[in-house]
């Protein structure tokens, strides 16, 4: 990668760091078993490309770093919060998150399930305690943006055809009506959102970045399905092979790893064309080159 | 009670029931397992009391009760999320609610983790997808209220501290303390709501409204230990005698039946007074006997 986006997102990923560290409830407030277990579940974590988006869309249209910070907070913790209730025994079962016992094995199920339910309240709460847009009718709208890629429209319903899935044979757009709701529809509300925090774009203009969105979410889905197949779990960070272990359909087992390559370039070829046009979008593409390329 | 009471109150039930099944995901709607069982969760359960005292406060500030209606679901969304997350075997493992089976029992484990999880989403669709307050900056203000309302210093805050205090022995402070957290925010945020959506109130008459909710609120928990303690199952729709089989403190082990009867009382008489020298805070004085009289 290019040694300048990597400065760029090197910053960023700490500035996020302490913005999360910031507003995090104290956990030497009441309950502080719960406040310790939501840091452990958010901070020193992620490749944090949710934020990056939204920094990196925010650029596209001159937003102020300080709202675009609180913005993607709110979305890297929606985002954390699915993590841990995904992780559960009656969900994926997992052990192993980001090179560290998952929420549940650390401090229990009860206690990681509301881990989740507090991160998720939270978001909403940073997303309407700061100003974060030029009116608060636009506020208002990213507070329903959230809500809806979070909700049963959008990611959590994109779990719940996950569920149903394991174990049958999908079509590929099966798949990707999936993927498209189960991590699609939060990333794109990244990308929206932190153009929410700038001045208003046409809706020709939020269309373009919304299809941007949607190919570099789609190729985030496409590349994480090869990573699992191939990748070792060292690398990962978190337990290799679980596609295949659960018979869960994969891009990688419905198309074969060659093809799901070939796919993973195309949506990234189309996400770059959707950028046509835009000032300022330079670390848009880097992004879609990050999310393809990455080894982990 | 007063009939002209039990004629609102069953209206305004029904009124929500109506408006809850509007606003709930279409369950021909993909995921449709997932909406089927949000509506099971939702639908013609419990006695509505948060909507209920939504309402009562409306009537207080002249709100339309057409922002109200949504305003109230919101939080009867949040209070049905925090049930069915309650109930999972992680929690309280309990097999029945409003005299249904529970809905992991219904639906398993997995799909109820997200029924409470889209819920919790949809809540906050609601609350900033309609108009339901004079400025969108109010609004934003009613979207923060719910958050913190139901986050960690909160009802899922109240839920980890009584995770934590099962098989203790607490002291009166501190039960009242998980209270106010783990049924008292929710219904202070119930009132407050209700307010938001008609003309503002002076500080000093939100603050009387905020012990009005409070005193209730914890009337409602010691009501509901007595009745835990004394009423059979059948009648209370939930599996009596829990909370001494799961060896939890309650107003009844820490007090004996007689004095949380006298505790209640008083409460009931405190949130009264908190209401002298307002006009149409008659439906809130009847809702206080309501709390505090109920068999169920």
């Amino acid at each position: 990668m290019n040694p300048d986006f990597l400065a760029w997102s090197g910053n960023l990923q700490a500035r996020i760091e302490t913005v999360l560290e910031r507003l995090l409830p104290d956990p030497q407030h009441t309950p502080q078993t719960l406040h310790a277990a939501m840091r452990y579940a958010t901070l020193e974590g992620g490749k944090r490309v949710r934020p990056l988006l939204a920094f990196a869309a925010g650029e596209v249209v001159g937003a102020d770093p300080a709202r675009v910070e609180i913005a993607a907070s709110a979305v890297e913790l929606i985002h954390a919060y699915s993590l841990v209730h995904d992780d559960l025994p009656c969900m994926d079962n997992d052990m192993l998150r980001r090179g560290k016992p998952t929420c549940h094995v650390e401090y229990g199920e009860a206690t990681a399930l509301l881990v989740g339910d507090s991160l998720h309240s939270l978001a909403f709460e940073l997303i309407s305690a700061h100003t974060l847009s030029d009116t608060p009718e636009r506020q208002l709208e990213m507070v329903k943006l959230l809500a809806l890629a979070a909700g049963s429209r959008g990611m959590a319903g994109g779990q719940a055809i996950d569920l149903v899935s394991v174990g049958q044979t999908l079509t590929l757009p099966e798949l990707e009506f999936m993927h498209i709701h189960k991590t699609g529809a939060l990333i794109r509300a990244s990308v929206l959102l932190g153009t929410y925090c700038g001045s208003a774009l046409d809706d020709t203009a939020l269309a373009k970045l919304d299809h941007y969105a949607k190919c570099v979410g789609l190729a985030f889905q496409v590349v994480d399905d090869i990573l699992d197949a191939e990748a070792p779990t060292a690398t990962l960070g978190k337990t290799a092979g679980k596609d295949a272990e659960n018979n869960k359909p994969t891009y990688v087992t419905l198309m074969g790893g060659a093809r799901a390559k070939a796919f993973a370039a195309e949506l990234h070829s189309d996400a770059l064309d959707a950028l046509a046009g835009f000032d300022s979008a330079q670390r848009l593409r880097e992004l879609a080159d990050f999310i393809v390329q990455r080894q982990f």
